[in-house]
């Protein structure tokens, strides 16, 4: 059966002393945490280097979650960066959190970005471009995470990336592929049992059932789990045992 | 005769539209160069990158330049940092900038605090040894530099990491071989004569006039020059020609 | 003749030690200054207290210049923010420049959004009710500037805020009378006297001629000069000239 | 009897998606709360606006709580500002959120300045009179709020503007009347009891005892209680009914 692992956003998502998430119960449930890298969230005196340790003692694989500079907005709102100047921001934030895994002998893994960057990046082919480019002028042996079948995802494979197909447990789907924008109402799926059998589906099926009721393929490499949400800490142990055997 | 590089602090010290310095032509001028790594100046989409890329075709060895985490004052108010989260605040400053050195297969050279970090860093033991702790665990290679003799470079030979000893052509001593501090009217020498002088008598015979007119040994390893000058051009010309031969 | 106010961008565009244009020269020749507040440029230690200070000097009125929270793009970027979130913005920047003309016991004159704000804002009805309201909930009296005939002078009008119809003598326009975008080559004139035939144009003949030859109707209450440039300074002396006569 | 109010830090002490303290329950309670401006804590887009909004709900007094520019360290770290730019950051920071309580029709009470400045400013005469001239240049109604006895009540006295005195709650008091530094161990009074034994002697008997054993006196115009702490909401109702009758 194939090898898939399962990713949490929740990791460093801490700035000065704000705190989001509950990441020493998630982390050692998760087989990669996505460290913000300061820009959209995460501060060196607090959160990031914290946060790798936390990740080094549970052998958790650690990515980079790099963003938008805009903390006002959490990374959620599209900022009609340049492409050259999106390369800058994601080599910045990639040498950010390299020094603290550096300092503890440990290595980066892969590469999410975060947020409205994530969403433009799957779609825009420009940007997936200069995001792959910085991953691989960076550090070649970093997996690029994006949306399953996505533009992101493609561009990591064209510089000859390994990528990973991502698939969200807990976000319904376009018929095309996307997820459905969080502006609206059914972004978001709050019934477990309805969570659960969407992952099934994706595991053992390679299939979604979209928000117009087809199945449509799906490729999972991995899944992520939100960490910020009251039922993180559940959801991410019912999935943890669909993957494991 | 012993080796001195000359390093120069101007790499990189714009922000968006904003530019200091002439870059392009001290550049090529220098031994080194001090790049700021965006937190009290420097920004990845537009300096930090093409500074990297300008030390990189002119041979010059590029320094790591990190300094307080307040764009507004430039890095010279004195903040009251912890020193865990000096250190912390310098293993993200030397990522970020070695993110655009590894993305163009150079190495960084060395590390200098800038402004008041360095200023507090090199009378202060427990800052010092912070900072020094930062630059072993991130590169044991780093030549850590500081003011000539001062705390800060004690704290890198106890780490074993190398050292350079720093003096500044431009700035007066006092006669504990500190600084003269910049609110004095004396702090720095205008004069391009005296600075040719003091020049001389540090290479010549590793002294220093201080100003209250005594001579003091000082160790000089590396001299520095701001670029954010008019007359700096003129200057790194001047002093060049007296330590290249 | 109808009276037309020479409006001037370069108020207060410094950060900390970065300076921008020429404000000293220019401030005297125009009727009035746009002071960015904080987001975009602008620091309260540097440049909003000086600059309100010089306008107050030379009698020229002060404008309020709010961007969006983007330093390192100047605020010339796009962000996806929401309506209600730029309500907040403008109140903020309102307030915090009007704290300087407060404490020098002068007025507010007008509010022009800045850069990509503005741009966005003259074509997206939504944000542009959003600044008109945060404008008139502020201050009742402040005049609302935006481009000729723009959904933004339509929101200001609709709010019963006095407007004023703002053209660029330096900027080339569209056959739908919006600017050409910067991205293209030809959205800024260089020719000096071009740039006075087009003011001459549009204050004597209420015209403009566009990038297609054409010529549009256009409604004149205010020109703009960028302060930021070598030749702001010759080129608004003559406009001065022009709609002085 | 002496009228004494209550004033609470908790408001506006959130950053983004980042929520500090429980202000929907507090806000009722207090005299008057202390809102954050956007320096150390606090954004527009998120909590100013919503915050000024629940005190005026509850009639609940708005005072301006500004702080040194320092997101990441909450405004609790000394930052080593001239005089002059403290005035500039305090007006800047007035006026910012006095756009809101402009924008809602209701008036600013007090300032109280926050962290590391208010401490600073309480035992450095020239931060004291560069706060107290801020404050009487942006609006000579306002109540300068600042530690029973200390530097900055009497530079707001010197310009003339009303003072408070201040006690706090469940601070331990040193002999000279200065709080009791954070840093060290029993800077806080964490048993309730001991909280109200305090704040009863401070009432009725203008005495507090120090951390030495002695009574000394002290003036309380308010009493400050915080609102980041989960007792925080019990702590401000037994206070209320001290006060109150």
């Amino acid at each position: 059966m194939k090898k898939i692992f399962l990713n949490c956003d929740l990791g460093g998502e801490n700035f000065g002393l704000y705190q989001i998430g509950n990441d020493e119960a998630i982390v050692p449930l998760a087989d990669a945490v996505n460290i913000a890298c300061g820009f959209h969230a995460g501060d060196p005196p607090q959160s990031m280097n914290k946060t790798v340790q936390l990740a080094k003692k549970h052998h958790v694989k650690i990515g980079a979650h790099p963003g938008f500079p805009d903390l006002q907005g959490f990374g959620r709102r599209k900022i009609d960066m340049l492409p050259a100047d999106v390369y800058d921001a994601i080599i910045y934030q990639l040498g950010a959190l390299s020094g603290f895994t550096t300092a503890h002998s440990i290595k980066l893994h892969h590469v999410k970005p975060h947020g409205a960057l994530y969403n433009m990046a799957c779609k825009d082919e420009k940007l997936a471009d200069a995001i792959a480019k910085a991953v691989i002028d960076f550090d070649k042996n970093l997996i690029l995470v994006g949306l399953a079948n996505s533009k992101l995802v493609e561009a990591g494979k064209a510089y000859g990336l390994a990528v990973a197909n991502e698939v969200f447990a807990d976000r319904t789907y376009q018929s095309d592929g996307s997820l459905t924008p969080r502006s609206l109402d059914n972004a978001v799926i709050h019934d477990k049992d309805q969570v659960i059998r969407q992952v099934e589906e994706m595991i053992n099926h390679q299939l979604v059932t979209t928000v117009t009721g087809e199945k449509i393929e799906i490729k999972a490499d991995t899944i992520c789990v939100h960490g910020d949400t009251v039922e993180a800490l559940e959801l991410v142990k019912a999935i943890r045992k669909l993957i494991t055997h």
